[in-house]
């Protein structure tokens, strides 16, 4: 395979994420109903289970955990002996979520966009596609999009008795921007 | 912000990631004797740790364990007390991984292409960018690309004792090309 053929097929395969990247909010939020059976079942333990591309169901993250728009789709739910589970967030321009901690802690994988985390007592990080940020277990921290741009990330984390996050109080306009 | 913006940002953070995804392999490979010390350490625990793109080594793996071309990029480490632990692999035209199962169970994450996952006694399932497989613990299983196209996905696993994968015998021509 030549760089020019591989170049070509990466071409097509982006074309198909961005595809992806920009229906499945649109669509997926309005199909949600149909497809609530779609996400694999926690109990499917016997064999390998795929869930296709653009059948996961998408929800508003809650305002209670987050301020502005937050769209979440769980990619997989815990599949025991495994404690791990995951999913997309896309968080628009000045989206972020709620201080939080996790049990076990987290991982981000962003994927698209350029956004903002910070632990408590530390300062303001700005995070692009392809970074990954390792969140250690009790934590105090957030994350969110830039004021400017979109963010979306893979977020894995243990789950520990069914818990995998410990919701905390929002994420001021001032503490967004830096404030003290 | 406008759909029309929301394209426009989209098509900025895709060539972004094409940018990366072609240029990881061919930088990344020879830049790992200076970077081997850039991958978050598993003793990172006190705050927020952050990779950025293009830092992380990337190997190719061991042709004991894959067919082909495959190259391993390690996203992040097991960082106590979660126990996950991930990783990109991009697999050549035709390459794939031996048989093997993992104590835990694994996650894949299909980020580009399209590519091959079967377990055993069950069918050749054909996965592409966006789909998600969840592989339970001790199934035996292989993954890799399409004849004809490459495939990347992002690989999460539970590690137990350490260990995350139990590596069997080499999947053949002919078990890749569906024969019995």
């Amino acid at each position: 395979m030549t760089e020019t053929d591989q170049r070509a097929d990466l071409g097509k395969d982006i074309m198909r994420i961005f595809n992806l990247a920009l229906l499945s909010p649109l669509l997926l939020t309005g199909a949600l109903a149909q497809t609530t059976t779609a996400a694999p079942a926690p109990t499917a333990t016997l064999g390998l289970t795929i869930s296709h591309a653009g059948v996961r169901p998408v929800v508003d993250g809650s305002s209670k955990f987050f301020t502005g728009s937050a769209k979440v789709e769980q990619l997989f739910p815990v599949n025991a002996p495994s404690r791990v589970s995951g999913g997309i967030v896309t968080f628009a321009p000045g989206a972020r979520s709620a201080w939080h901690t996790h049990p076990l802690g987290q991982v981000l994988i962003i994927t698209a966009g350029t956004g903002r985390v910070q632990m408590e007592g530390g300062p303001i990080q700005v995070v692009h596609a392809g970074d990954v940020v390792i969140i250690p277990a009790h934590v105090k921290h957030w994350h969110g999009a830039a004021p400017d741009s979109s963010m979306s990330h893979i977020a894995i984390q243990d789950n520990l008795d069914g818990d995998a996050v410990d919701w905390l109080e929002p994420v001021t306009d001032q503490q967004y921007n830096g404030g003290k």
